[in-house]
């Protein structure tokens, strides 16, 4: 029986139900660009995971400028409102892995895992596995309710190997 | 009997079909920061419009460092693929309105006119209309089909009063 608090429950709901997320990078002049990227999650280390093409805006930008935002939303849907959609701002850190690193199994398996579809892509050259590691998130369960998610809770809704405390 | 091309008829379609974009800004310390914003078309102006709290972290970014981009995109949709997802990246400059400017009535109107379930927002004095001049953009319609839109293609997709040639 599970203890966890209801709004963790449902920001954990969120990242696991949405695969796609917008990322936002720096330009080189050093202005915001967003772009669509699917994503897993690889619950060991607690990041998020991308898969990026060299050809890419954002993989040029991330390289130079690791600092990076994710937007986590509920898809809109005809006719409902869109203002209170339930979403979540994740900021963090950008690592492009190489193969020899100790995270890229496990972030290949993490994102195969959830696109099994698309396997055929991280055999190309070009691609490149990204691991991006959160420090910070901005909630926003509905209308008016906006709240910042500590470490705590970011690492109880990422890993796996963190049990909820009683509450 | 529309000669314009089916791309920019695609795009057309797309952003007059979703409501919802994600923001992307910079905080005070330069970093990305992506958020969720409905928006609307103004069509005279050929600007899109959104409608922003002075409580929330974009409103303050925008107002420092006006240059913004949004990414607009059709919802994922259960175990459909998302590589693939129909999206366009906007580049532009935010105007926060005051109500003295020109622009202002118009960019109201043309959000109350998609979104007339929160006219009682905008009477809250701590929001305001921010007017997003859209310079570049980069348009997603498939599988590896990326491409960058031209001047000329985003005045005929945002504005009316510009009749497409024929082709």
């Amino acid at each position: 029986m599970s203890h966890e608090p209801r709004l963790t429950r449902e920001l954990r709901t969120l990242l696991n139900t949405q695969r796609m997320a917008a990322l936002g990078t720096l330009t080189d002049e050093g202005a915001p660009f967003v772009s669509m990227v699917p994503f897993a999650i690889e619950r060991a280390i607690g990041c998020l995971v991308i898969h990026v093409s060299a050809l890419a805006a954002h993989t040029r930008h991330l390289r130079v400028r690791p600092r990076v935002s994710l937007l986590v939303c509920v898809p809109e849907r005809p006719d409902e409102p869109v203002h209170d959609l339930h979403r979540v701002t994740l900021n963090g850190c950008a690592r492009v892995l190489e193969r020899e690193d100790a995270d890229w199994a496990a972030c290949k398996s993490a994102y195969l895992d959830r696109f099994p579809d698309v396997a055929f892509m991280t055999e190309l050259g070009d691609f490149a596995f990204v691991a991006i590691d959160i420090n910070a998130a901005r909630h926003v369960s509905g209308f008016g309710a906006a709240r910042s998610v500590d470490q705590d809770e970011l690492r109880l809704v990422l890993m796996s190997n963190v049990v909820p405390s009683a509450t």
